[in-house]
């Protein structure tokens, strides 16, 4: 998924109080065991796009590597920054993706019979390598069908994201967590009024400081092991200093300010090898170079010092791995 | 002073490689004990015309505390945010300054029968009263001045800013500061391209590097006391993360990140009641309201949080007040 439509302009994502709204409906179609909708799991069928500088694409990103789906699905990386026309695989030779053939993420949303909803060309988008189409682009829906359709093609040790019995409290703290942290950056940075920033500010902040307690007595977010509420939290984390606090003026604080968040940000890096998807090159380009609106110079600042991501955690007394 | 002109537009203040260059020329009249210039030291005659947002302006106004100036000479205090004839006192009653009565700076600057410098209308400035005439606009001149001219009307225990036997230190360190961190946070947000920001944030850092190796180990930037080198610094440190760090992009660390600067820092706004001449809402609307060239939407961010300012420093045992 992108901020929204590959050319945002002062207002056009702005509701009438000033408030930013993101487009939320997206393609349906899943890939299940059964092959329900017409596309079956099938290892080496399907490719995912995504560009590393979007959250949405990072949580699929994540998924992937922590289910050892990386044999079973392909991925295609597009760049940071986009043309007129989106999203675009400008970083592979001769500007075309190697699989697909396509300079531009739009060329397989085109070949879609019935077109694609208001959202736009959007990453994470799964692509049918068989017909060069996409199938979905359905972030909250891709996850989730990653864990449970996929079973067959996980590693054996793979960790259980979405365990049945938490189930409940995970899309509870997600669905919160989705509101106020990697929506409501959008909202900060987006907003077209000072009131509708303020607001904002202010839910993502009571937001973080409900992180901040919950975090400094438990390793992860819900029960006592890695899912995918935490998977739904961290790639806004990462994005913290180097975007969101600048950039979409989230700037109580720093997350290296917050103690048990900082700290859960880093176990995960470390702990997990959440780092190895990280480009933040690719981040800061994405959102200083793209959002001209918000940033007219394109100027792309050189910090922050990222270092103190690799500093040793130490929430192994909080639980287990 | 203020950053520009009142009405600063991207390219205006621009070199032909991108940089930015502040326009450096100023009244040079000066206010003595002899009156060599016309103009007199005399208490009551003249107003100090500010603004709390100014960095320039704000060390006029620290020296003029520091050294118990307030009742010999007045103070006229701008709004924040300019409108097009740049600085107004739109905080006054009625928005005419009760001494001046005038609305805008500008009319003291005009009633000046030959005119004033290309680097138009900035605070700080010193207004005859008698005239209602701008007598000097030269903040590094007025500054001096108000140590070595006015030393009959500061108060007994006036600390010695400027002493004789560290004047050619304090200037080779006020020189560099100016340089690479007074004005090198103005080089980094006004830059017109990427190279030319690149090369003044690492020209900023790399003085700040050295600037914290320097603090480590003495309480004061020069000698063992406070200085007007100090006085030169730290109303850039203050607006460092309310202001540079986002809007500036000047964020390879928070000034709260760098632990002798920001000890150093939260000392003199303790032992020296510098804090009392802060007001960060107008530091804020300053520069986010003022320049929408960089900040096209005038939102002014909430953040940062202010409240470690009154943290002690524990800077004791580095050196004696």
């Amino acid at each position: 998924m992108t901020d929204q439509s590959s050319d945002p302009k002062p207002g056009s994502y702005v509701n009438k109080e000033g408030g930013y709204e993101r487009k939320a409906r997206y393609i349906e179609t899943r890939i299940t065991k059964d092959g329900r909708d017409g596309y079956a799991v099938e290892p080496g069928r399907y490719r995912l796009a995504v560009s590393r500088a979007c959250p949405w694409a990072h949580r699929t990103i994540l998924t992937r590597q922590l289910l050892g789906l990386e044999e079973a699905i392909s991925m295609a990386v597009a760049g940071p920054v986009h043309d007129e026309d989106s999203w675009t695989f400008d970083l592979d030779p001769g500007g075309v993706d190697p699989v697909l053939g396509i300079p531009r993420l739009k060329d397989a949303y085109d070949k879609r019979p019935d077109g694609y909803p208001e959202s736009g060309i959007t990453v994470p988008a799964v692509v049918d390598t068989q017909t060069g189409m996409v199938v979905t682009n359905d972030f909250h829906q891709i996850v989730k069908d990653l864990v449970t359709e996929w079973t067959d093609h996980q590693r054996p040790d793979a960790p259980d994201l979405w365990p049945e019995h938490l189930r409940d409290e995970i899309e509870e703290v997600s669905d919160l967590v989705y509101r106020d942290v990697n929506n409501g950056v959008y909202r900060c940075g987006f907003a077209g009024t000072q009131e509708a920033y303020d607001a904002a500010y202010d839910q993502l902040w009571a937001r973080m400081d409900w992180l901040e307690e919950r975090l400094s007595t438990r390793r992860y977010l819900v029960g006592d092991q890695l899912t995918l509420a935490d998977v739904r939290l961290w790639p806004t984390l990462v994005r913290f200093d180097a975007a969101y606090h600048g950039h979409f003026k989230c700037n109580r604080t720093k997350l290296t300010e917050m103690p048990a968040l900082w700290g859960y940000a880093r176990d995960l890096w470390q702990t997990w090898d959440f780092g190895s998807t990280v480009n933040f090159e690719h981040i800061k380009a994405h959102y200083y170079a793209t959002h001209l609106d918000i940033n007219p110079t394109g100027i792309v600042p050189k910090g922050p010092d990222t270092s103190g991501w690799t500093v040793p955690a130490g929430r192994e007394a909080l639980g287990p791995k």
